[in-house]
C-alpha cells in the first residue's frame, strides 16, 4: 500500500487521479492545484481530503510515498529536487524540462536522493507498441532496418498553448522520439528535421509548425522516419512500422468498434478513437498501476529519468536541425 | 448505492463479483455457494462479509436490495421465486431454466411482485453490437433482409458439462438467439435446424450436437441463419452481419492487438480473443453497471425476463427442429 | 488450333468472342444469332466471316471443331444433341435446361457420342475459388464442417428475363449450388430453402422471390448456406467461408483499386466490383483458355455436363422445398 | 495502326512486345539485340519478320513509325538522338541516361525534331496511383501536406547488376521520385538522403547502398519521404499515403488473392505480389496502349522526357545530398 500526492489537477492530472483510484493498493491523500477553487468539490468527491495550493506542503508530508507532478513543465525542475530531497518517488509528466541542462540537473538530485522516477510516456504502455517492442527484442524480424511513425493530433491546440509548448518537438513529438528509442532499442545519433506551416498562420506567427518529418539515424545502424501533424481531420493517428532483416512490423489505429458498413459510398469502417484519452485509455491506467508496482516492489521503472533526457535531446536537436537547415549529431 | 448478494460463486459468479466491486455504487455484502470451502479465502479478500453456503440467508436479508443468481440452471426457479417474493431485483444468468413451462412460472412470480429481473445476455452490452442494434434502429441500412450469425468456442466443454448443458441450442446458441432478436429488433416465428457431430464422437454419445446451422425466419419477413461450433481452433469467433434495403453491416472479431505482420507466410494479423472472458471483458462490466443503474435509477432493464424466455422458446424449437427434420413454428 | 462457332450473340455470347480472339489458338469462324442486323457490324469487325441466323448453318460445318452455345435456356437441348450428333465439342451456358429430365437426355447423347461439354460455372476459374478449393483438397484446414456463400447481385434483372429465368434457385444461385459442390468436393444430399420477396413485389407476382437462404447437407456429413439477393446496393457482393477441423478459409470480394481513404465520414475503401463482367473479367478468359485447351490437348474438362446436372438438381429440390416448407432430399 | 521496332530484347524489351501483341493497331516489325541468337526463336514465333543486330536498321527503315529503346542505359542518348534525327517517336527506358546532362542533350534534339518521348514510368499507369492522382487533383483531400512513399524489392539485383546500375537513386528510388511529383503534382525542391548498407555488404564494397531514406520538400510547400529497401523477404512492398487538409488517401499493396486464412498461427492474407512483372502487369500493359494512342491520335505523352530529366534530377541530388550529408536544393 502506498499514499501518492498530486501536483496539478488538470486535465492529466485528474485523469491520473481517476485511474490510482481504481488500483486497491494506492491511497490518493493529498491534491495541489494553484486553481484551489476549481478543483476542491471534484477532488472531495473521491475522498481526497487534502485539498491545497501549496505544492510544498504535499512534498513535506511524511505520510506520503510519492508524487505525481503534473502541473506545467516551468515548474517542474524545482518540484522534483524537492520531491527527491524528500525522499518522495516521482512520477512526471512529459518533458521533463523544456532545456536537456535542467533535465539534468533534476535527473542529479534524483540520483543522488535514491528515489525512482518515471516519466509521463504513456505510449510505452500500449499493447500494440509493448507487443511490438517484444516481437523486435525476441527477433520476430531480424535486425531492424528502417522505422517510421505517423503521428497525428485531430486538431491544433489553442494558440496560448502553443506560445508556451515549447514547439512541437518538445511537445508533440518527444512522444515519438521516446517510442523510436522505445522501439528500436537504440538511441539516436543523428536527427534532421523539416518543419512546415501548413494548417494554421498563427501557429507560424508565434515561431512554430504545425507538421514536421524528421529523419534519425541510430546508434546500430538503422534508420528511420517521424511524421507529425497538428491536425488530421480524421483522428488521432498514431501508426508505426519496423522494417527489417526478416519482415515488417505495422501498428494499426485502434478503432472505437470493428464494424464494416457495405454502402452506396464505398466499405466504410470507424475513424481512428478522436484523441489521446480514448486511444491510450487503458494505456494511463497501466502507467499508473506500473508506477506503483515498482515502488511497492522496488523494482525497475519502465521509462526512467534517462529516457525523458534521450528524448529532449532529440527534440533539441531536431529543432536546431530544422533552424539551420542541416542534420545535427547527438553525442 | 444498492447492496448485493451474489448466490453461486463459480468462474461467472466469481467475474460479476469483480465487476460490481469496481462500481461506487454497489456494496456486496454477501455471497453463497455449495463449494464454500473453495471461495472463502477468495471473498475475504474482497472485503464479502458474510459468506455463506444457504442461498436463502441471503434472499432473507433485509439489507440486500439485488440478488445476482450464478448458481447452475436446475436451482435457478427456485431461487427467482424466492428472491422476487422477499422483494428483491434479480440479475439471473443464462438460461433462466431448461424449460419454457419453468421460466413461465418464474417470470409469473417476478411479475406478481414487482421485481426487476436482468437475464444475463452479456453480448447485448457489448459496443459492436449495440452499435449495429442502434444503427439498425436508425435506418443505416433501411429495412432489414437478412441476418447471419457466426458464433464459434475455441473448444468444447467438459463432457460431463455437456451431459447437463441442456443441449447445445439451450446452452450456447441461446446467445444467438437472443442477439437475433435484438438486432433484428423483431421476433422469430420460424426455425429450422441442422445439427452435426463433427468434431468429438463423445458429445454425439451424450445425445448433443457439435456443430449446428438454425434457419431463422422474423416475424417481420426477413430471414437469417446462426452458425454454431463447439471448436475453432483459432479461437472465439464472434461475427454478425445484417443485409438490407441500402446496405450491409458486419462485426468483425476483436482482437488483442492491431498489428499486422509482413512475414515470409504471409501478411499476419491476430486471432480472435481467445474466449468469451476476453472477448466480452468490457460487455460483463456495463452488463453489472447497467443492472446497478436500473435499480438505482428505476429504469428499464436491457434484458429482461421475457427476453430469456423468448430465446429458451427458440432454443426449444430448434432442438425439436433438428429432431424431426423439419421446420418448426413458434406462434 | 481449332475452329469455333458461337449461337447466340447477347451479352455472354459477344464476352465469349472477345475472350476467344485473344487465344492464338482458336479461330472463330462463324457467329449465329436471330437478332442477325444487330450483330452483323460488331461481328465483322472480329472478323468473323460466316453471320447467320441458322444455328444448324455452324452445327453442320465441317471445318467447325467446336460450338459455343450462349442462346436461350429453351433452345440449349436441341442445339447440344444436334452438335453432339455432328461430333462438335460443346460450351453451353448454364443452366444446361430447365429440368433436370431434359438435360438428361441431353447428357446421354452427349455420351453416346463421345463429345466434351463444358458448363458454363465462370466462378470455378476465379483465382480465389480455386484456390480455396486446392487448399481444402490439401487439407489446409483438415476436415470441412460447414460452408457459407453470400451472393448477392447490385441490382433484378428486369421483370420480363424473371419471368423466363427459370426462377431465382435456377437462374442464379445454381451458381452457387455448382460452387458448393465445387469447394466442399461432395454432393449435395439434402436441401432446406426459405424465400422472401423483400426487394420488388413485382417479382413476387410473377412468381418468383428475390431474397433466399438455403441450408444444404452434404453426402460427407458438412453443412452449409447459400444466401442470396438481387439487390446489394452496394455492388456484386461475392464472398464464401468453408470452415473446417484445423481453421477457416474466407474469399472477400475483389475491389477495382486497394485505396483507403481516411475522412471524416470513415475510414473508406472501394465497394466489390459492380457486376459480374468486372468481377469474373479474368475468369471468364480463363473459362474459354482452359475450354480450348482441354479440346486441343484431349484433357479433362473442368465444369462437366454431370457438375451442370447436379446444380440443377439441387436447383428444382430447392424450389419444391421453399413451396412445401419442408427439407427435400436429393439421392 | 503504327508500325513499330524495339531496341534491346532482354527481359523489359520482351515484356513490351508481348503487350503490343495484344493491340490491334500496332505491328511489330523490327527487333535488335546484341545477342541476335538468343532472342531468334523466339522473335519468330511472334512473327516479327526482321530480326537483327544493328540498332540503326530500325531506326533508318521508313515503315516504321515509333521506336522501344530497351537496350543498357548506356546506349539510349545515342539511339534517342538517332531516332528523333529519323523522325520516329520514342519510347525509352528509365533512366533516359545516367547524367542530367546527357538527357538534356537527348531531350534537346526530340524537341527539335518534334517527336514525341515517353519515359518508361509504368507506375503511372496503375489503376491505384492514378486513382489517387485524380483524387488530390479532384481536392479529396484539399491541400497536400505530406508523401510516404514505401518502394521495396522482394532481392538485390546481382551485384554485377548493381556495378553498372547508377546506384540505388538512379536505377531503383528514380521510379518513386517520379511517382512523388505525379502525385503530388508539385517539383522536389530540395532533397535530403540518407543511405545504408544493411542487407549486403558486397553492395558497400561497389559504393552503393541497399537502404536508404529520402526527405523531400515539393515547390508547393508540402514535404515526404520516399523509403526504399533491396530486400523485402515478404515480396515487392508498394505503398503510398497523401496526408492533406481533409484526409488522407493510402495505396496498399496488391495481392494474388483476396482469401483470409483463420489458423492457429493467426489470421493469414496474400502476400504482396512477388515482384514487379506481377504487381505491374496491367499498368506495363496499359503503358503501351497509351503509347500507341497516343501516336495514333497525335495527343499527349502521359510521363514525357521533362518527366524522365526531373526524376533524373531528384536522383541526382539524393546522391550528392547523401555523399555530403547535408540536403542538397534543386533549382
Amino acid at each position: 500500500m502506498i499514499t501518492v500526492g498530486v501536483i496539478g489537477a488538470g486535465r492529466i492530472g485528474q485523469l491520473h487521479i481517476d485511474n490510482l483510484a481504481l488500483l486497491p493498493s494506492v491511497k490518493i491523500k493529498s491534491v495541489a492545484d494553484v486553481y484551489i477553487d476549481n478543483i476542491y468539490d471534484w477532488a472531495q468527491q473521491r475522498d481526497i481530503v487534502n485539498i491545497t495550493n501549496n505544492p510544498m506542503a504535499i512534498i513535506q508530508d511524511p505520510e506520503i510515498d510519492a508524487i505525481l507532478i503534473c502541473s506545467p513543465t516551468t515548474t517542474h525542475m524545482e518540484l522534483i529536487k524537492a520531491a527527491a530531497r524528500a525522499k518522495k518517488h516521482i512520477f512526471c509528466e512529459k518533458p521533463i524540462t523544456f532545456s536537456t541542462t535542467s533535465t539534468q540537473e533534476a535527473l542529479t538530485v534524483v540520483k543522488e536522493q535514491g528515489v525512482k522516477l518515471q516519466v509521463g510516456f504513456n505510449r510505452r504502455f500500449d499493447t500494440n507498441f509493448r507487443t511490438i517492442r517484444n516481437q523486435i527484442a525476441n527477433g520476430v524480424i531480424g535486425t531492424a532496418h528502417t522505422l517510421r511513425i505517423t503521428s497525428r493530433d485531430p486538431h491544433p491546440p489553442p494558440i496560448e498553448y502553443v506560445k508556451t509548448s515549447g514547439g512541437l518537438f518538445m511537445d508533440m513529438m518527444i512522444h515519438d522520439f521516446d517510442m523510436a528509442r522505445y522501439v528500436m532499442q537504440s538511441d539516436v545519433v543523428e536527427v534532421h528535421a523539416k518543419g512546415a506551416v501548413l494548417i494554421d498562420e498563427k501557429i507560424g506567427e508565434v515561431g512554430d509548425v504545425d507538421t514536421a518529418i524528421v529523419l534519425l539515424t541510430f546508434a546500430n545502424g538503422s534508420i528511420g522516419t517521424i511524421e507529425n501533424s497538428r491536425q488530421a481531420v480524421y483522428g488521432y493517428d498514431q501508426r508505426l512500422e519496423v522494417f527489417g532483416e526478416l519482415g515488417a512490423l505495422v501498428v494499426e489505429n485502434n478503432r472505437p468498434s470493428n464494424i464494416t458498413h457495405f454502402s452506396t459510398e464505398g466499405v466504410i469502417t470507424d475513424k481512428p478513437y478522436h484523441f489521446f484519452l480514448e486511444r491510450y485509455r487503458q494505456a494511463y491506467i497501466d502507467e499508473m498501476k506500473e508506477f506503483a508496482a515498482a515502488i511497492i516492489n522496488n523494482t525497475d521503472i519502465v521509462c526512467t529519468g534517462n529516457d525523458g533526457l534521450q528524448a529532449e535531446r532529440i527534440a533539441e536537436a531536431a529543432k536546431k536541425s530544422m533552424q539551420i537547415g542541416r542534420p545535427v549529431s547527438i553525442s
